[in-house]
């Protein structure tokens, strides 16, 4: 299972997909700034976008039975909170791939204050056939969009 | 569709059913009080409580397929902000029932300041077949348990 | 308090503010339909894109502390259910005020099935003084947007 | 910071605290298990009961504004999805600490299918004076509670 070194997904400069999302009013906790695992709810909305614009809208994708992509890894790393009437850019900003899996390195900007991102977060999607968890390729729709952002290995 | 006065479900001394939740760190607002639509989550956990009391629990209910109750109406009155740190009764103070409908009365009260609830919530649900959502009974069960609150329409 | 009859929601030609969400991976439940609490998330959304429409957005309200408008009630008739998939509109099609409450009347609609509304949402607002609560009148700001979609009552 | 090996904290057989979590109706996704990103959630109401049972309940700990630990970094490893209905129980198995920070392990296991835990999470929080987020020791509260679960760097 890779991971990215999070200092190299804070200074990326292309990004495959980005998507916008305002914090909504319920998404902070007692201490006044956005709960932590709501980022994660974040990604999984542009991850849902990046699957669209590479032609596989997730609730087809469900639909068809074709594959599935359970999540084996997720991490964040919190640099600066985010707050209600924050305006977040969440940028898949680096790929990498081996024949089945692929690790997703995103960055949580906050509109307002672009110079430090609020979080660096990871996720590691397996493919797999949803009959029988058997592992498949990477659908080539999705490798194919990831081009632009794909790290390779040292 | 019957609906109850509300300050009929503010006085009720009797229950059906009453479940404790803990307010959590992340069911806040930024107006640094419990968000409306939480108090329905906390319901719905009352709800699934009840139902396994009655010895229906919800995950067993899903699979038989047997019946199904989707919720045709929901309302909640509010009378005093919850806070990180409360905990909360709710409990099932009223119902009143037809052929294939109830009508569930629910009080929040926070077990600091008991005096005054929180909310009055009301949800209004219909039994049917899940195949072809016909109407169907109330079950027995969910019948006999609610018999000790049932108010009698006047 | 001032509620409207549903029916008159489903048919409102007008609307004083629409807004589009799309229904979330996570915002089902194990039945697999929009969890009923969600369509109250949804139309807080829609509550903080009219506020913003009419020059005041929510966490600019809420830094100046010139007004708080705490919810007194809120309910939802729910008619269709909304699915993974679904893109939502969220409409505000009718007010009712007096000199501090305000009711809104909301249809959520799923824009591809848009014959037969997914839910009728009411919400009632009051408003007041951060400080002290004493109730203080509706902003005008809001009075005015609502203007095209007030309901007198009969 | 310091991060367990996943491996470890899968086969640990003491805890120093542990806390139980019905699956709530509206914790699952489209795909029909518990959302990823609800884990965290999970998390966090553990992490609540190990600070209450440590002496420091954090609806207090806010009020009192003696100390703040915001989450530096959160991950978690999947290795059996939850489905509504489960039983989980959140066990705090490990814990690093340095001067001001701690990294602590968690391991999530549904009661039914125990051999396997469902995930595997790590929380990193720094302490830090509310007022000026200066970095503060570890409250000996706190210490004492790991005492049992601390892992000595190799």
């Amino acid at each position: 299972m890779y991971r990215f070194d999070k200092r190299v997904l804070g200074e990326r400069t292309t990004n495959a997909f980005s998507a916008e999302v305002a914090v909504r009013f319920q998404d902070v906790d007692a201490a006044g700034i956005v709960f932590f695992a709501r980022f994660f709810d974040y990604v999984h909305g542009a991850y849902e976008g990046f699957l669209a614009s590479a032609g596989l809208p997730l609730p087809q994708v469900l639909r068809d039975r074709s594959w599935a992509a359970p999540l084996r890894h997720a991490e964040a790393d919190y640099l600066r909170p985010a707050r209600f009437g924050d305006v977040l850019l969440i940028e898949l900003v680096a790929a990498q791939s081996d024949e089945s899996e692929v690790t997703l390195g995103w960055r949580i900007i906050s509109k307002g204050q672009p110079e430090k991102p609020c979080a660096i977060i990871q996720t590691v999607h397996t493919f797999v056939r949803p009959d029988d968890f058997r592992r498949i390729s990477v659908p080539s729709e999705i490798s194919q969009k990831l081009q632009s952002v794909l790290i390779f290995p040292l």
